[in-house]
């Protein structure tokens, strides 16, 4: 057997490691393009940052240590440039010598990446505009920093941010230009306003809604023109405003691809050429919650995918999944994390669903040094199920959403999480953890226990009595416009300042107490709805929105 | 509706909520017999120790919160004497006034907890010797923490290990008798054997598998007598060995109860009166994973079960599906954390199962602050069924252990571990997280792509060669008696030093270079196997045989 693996990072160097365990005597030939196999790409931020101080930390696993230990024939500074699927021949150029040579193949394995999208506007390829892809360059980037006073990062996906915290870390003022009218365009905008709202507090400039339509070098600096007329000066931009799979090879050999470029592979693996497998960032995948085609570049998936199409190689019985779209990001102090759908891709899809909001203390809000997290959970109405989670805060964050994708993965409901046993002692949760609390809220709304709003219905024009049930002092200090406040020790005593001739809306500071509003008053006959989150979900709510109408 | 809840700290206070949610004409009277309802007493040893600064924190609903806002009739110091359970009639005490009255109800709700236990000992009653149970406690023991240089705990399981740390964050000089030759008894041995090593590099002195026999006063301190002879000093005792269910009310009552003196409990928490409910440390539940009756008082089953019972007598259908143990506690800088049913478990009831030992670092190891934890997965071998797990470590192990809570709650195996998509960014974990590693080799281990062999099995006496696949220097520091080192990118070229007449135990630091060579030596003839969790595991087993044999 005869393995020959295009591309040596995340996918294929489990591929390869795993062919080897499954196959002593197996031939296994590793191209690598760069410089080296198997490197942290997902570390490269922090390395530009300085976080990671020493090169060769990223090198996860050195070339001579895959020779030595797994027996791979590591080609590094190689590119592939062309598949004959006929010939079961695969023709590979030395980059450092030029010459070409081929090579043939029993299985291949694809797993070349995706290339950062470079806009087509003018001045994108100049020398100070970078993208992060590999080491070589990280190192350039980090040596630009080294000289550099103010920087522009060119998108807010997870790489802008990373890279601007990096940024920011080594003393550069940095300015982020997002087309979208939010930072984190995968998350639902009203998750992500405190996110906002942090980068500005560690001193970062926010161009949301706009893009960049040129740059232009100034002396040895940079001007970047925005499509609202504002113009920025920087030393170095850092574009990240995506990544396109890199299928040319593939498209080549006439391989099938979906309508975003990702190569289409089966459960298996395998694309349309049975022979010929792909991985990672340059394949298009189930996603897990609806069976959309999807274009989901993680590294944990890459790494299963290499070791499912290692396994189906060697007459393993494997079934890929889907992706299921977990993914976090550090930004600064604060962790964004989502897992499954976002209401943006429901409503996309056509999928119906429902929608609560939690903001609980990450652990027992007695013990110290308890921050508030924010929940937005998505389930559908019919029977619980979760479709999508976004948890957002300081502390705790990771733990949370991990248990909500495995929920997902369970297919499980929101009463699973009322039922969920989690560890409790007062540093590490609550007895009622925010998981279950979510469960809670949501279970509540299904059973209409708890009726509830949403910020956004509060717009549409209907008559409605505003009923805010904190106390006076939560109150004075801000509320939503109209509303009247009664704290909700008083409502029993004060029902008849409530009017009956219209529906009420509850709310208080976080949902909790406008829920026992909203059951007092459902008791006595009135019609009445809880707002989701109260009046935190109010004010992110209404922070996304400034955002979008800015 | 008239309910009566009797205690109400976690069970009795959510039972007394959710009843006032689900019927705002309810009568709910709530009796406590201590000074405040629903205090955090997971955060008492916290207090003592002064990390929870103010008393006040712990008051999580203070009782006057409970009047206005849930409209709860509340008697504190006040005591359930009896019950009529065919007048359906509570007599109480007032425990300040001294004057008795009873209660009518339709529904009771018992949530008495459980009381520290006190062994038969000479000397135990003395007033230096404190158990921990209520705000009272607390107070008295902080009080003589404040005066206090040395102290003896009594029993190392969760309580007394979160008190002996705050015994020390006093700054006094404290040591831990336990009668188990271990700490943390609910853990199997291995697990915990690092947690000793721990709290004695914290200046705790561990006097293990020994017991305190007589506790004399000598003039203003206390002389402690053990089993084994020695004797220790101290200003003050604390007791920590294990509680009692507080049946006495529900004995008298006729109520049925287990074994251990657990209250009995269908799963709507009624007791063998169906108007009698009866929640939290006061009862026997059934384990969710082998359906065997256990005493297991924690927290967070309290909560949901108290919960439970309101909605069933409210005509909510519910069903409490179990306790599976899911358990943390903090000992300094360690955390340790147990779900499902341990070693010890699985073999006390006699249930078939294997255990693989894995020791990942907590996040990217690329990225700085990574910390080493250790993972003991248990599950059935026939279909990899996930039976139990046991994570200790630094970092992370709250966020994996609940990670394998919801695994067992969702009756998941050791193959969906493999494909769990958890969040992975460098600073929170790894594209391949440490519970996917764990779900790899325990999958590996069943497929038979990975033989292996516990620590414990090396002393069968049976004829093996041992093989230590390390580096030359890592086997210079230690290695396991009688063991041959061939580092394992060696080994291919190397075989002939390996005899083919007897099995071959493989094994390197953690269990992952002891894996690949077990792959190599299998596919060439070997009867091999690796030690699960390498030297690592094999110190841990040492560790724990050593201080079972002292």
């Amino acid at each position: 057997m005869k393995i020959v693996i295009v591309g040596a990072v995340a996918g294929g160097a489990s591929a390869a490691a795993r062919a080897r365990r499954l196959d002593e005597d197996a031939d296994i030939v590793l191209i690598e393009r760069g410089e080296a196999p198997s490197f942290a790409n997902c570390g490269l931020p922090y390395y530009v940052g300085g976080v990671i101080e020493t090169r060769d930390k990223l090198l996860v696993t050195p070339q001579q240590r895959l020779i030595d230990r797994y027996r791979l024939d590591v080609r590094t500074h190689t590119e592939a440039l062309r598949i004959d699927s006929q010939a079961k021949t695969v023709f590979l150029r030395d980059l450092q010598k030029g010459n070409e040579r081929s090579e043939s193949y029993d299985k291949l394995i694809l797993s070349p990446g995706a290339s950062p999208l470079r806009p087509p506007i003018p001045g994108v390829d100049l020398p100070q505009v970078y993208t992060l892809r590999d080491l070589g360059d990280a190192d350039r980037l980090s040596q630009a920093a080294s000289q550099a006073e103010q920087a522009v990062v060119i998108g807010a996906g997870f790489i802008g941010l990373e890279m601007t915290e990096n940024l920011v870390h080594r003393g550069i003022e940095t300015t982020v230009v997002e087309l979208a009218d939010q930072v984190l365009p995968p998350w639902d905008a009203e998750m992500v306003s405190s996110v906002t709202e942090h980068l500005r507090s560690k001193g970062v400039k926010l161009e949301l809604a706009d893009a960049a339509e040129s740059i232009v070098p100034v002396e040895n600096r940079l001007l970047i023109q925005l499509r609202s007329g504002k113009q920025l000066l920087a030393d170095l931009v850092v574009l990240s405003v995506g990544v396109r799979p890199e299928n040319k090879l593939a498209v080549e050999a006439g391989l099938e691809v979906g309508q975003r470029g990702g190569i289409k592979v089966n459960d298996q693996m395998q694309t349309s050429d049975p022979d010929i497998y792909a991985v990672g960032d340059v394949i298009e995948v189930q996603h897990f919650v609806d069976g959309a085609p999807v274009q989901i570049p993680l590294g944990g998936p890459a790494n299963r995918q290499g070791r499912l199409a290692a396994d189906h190689i060697f007459g393993r019985s494997t079934r890929f999944r889907g992706t299921q779209g977990t993914a976090i990001v550090g930004v600064f102090d604060m962790t964004v994390a989502m897992t499954g759908l976002s209401e943006k891709s429901l409503r996309a899809g056509g999928i119906a669903f429902e929608k609560i909001y939690v903001h609980p203390s990450h652990h027992a809000s007695y013990f110290p040094g308890a921050e508030q997290m924010s929940i937005k959970l998505l389930f559908a109405l019919q029977d619980g199920k979760i479709l999508g989670a976004q948890v957002v805060g300081r502390h705790g964050v990771d733990k949370r959403i991990d248990v909500f994708a495995v929920a997902i993965q369970a297919g499980m409901t929101v009463y699973d999480l009322e039922e969920m046993e989690l560890a409790y002692a007062p540093q590490y949760g609550s007895a009622k953890d925010p998981v279950n609390m979510a469960g809670f809220v949501a279970a509540g709304v299904i059973k209409g226990d708890q009726p509830i709003l949403h910020a956004s219905d509060l717009t549409d024009g209907s008559n409605r009595f505003l009923l805010d049930v904190r106390s006076p002092k939560e109150y004075s200090t801000g509320h939503i416009p109209g509303a009247v406040n009664i704290p909700v020790d008083e409502l029993r005593g004060r029902l008849s300042e409530i009017p009956r001739d219209c529906s009420v809306v509850t709310y208080c500071q976080v949902g909790q107490r406008g829920y026992l509003a909203t059951r007092v008053l459902a008791q006595k006959g009135y019609q009445v709805a809880n707002l989701s989150g109260g009046f935190t979900s109010y004010l992110a709510h209404a922070a996304a929105s400034k955002s979008r109408d800015a």
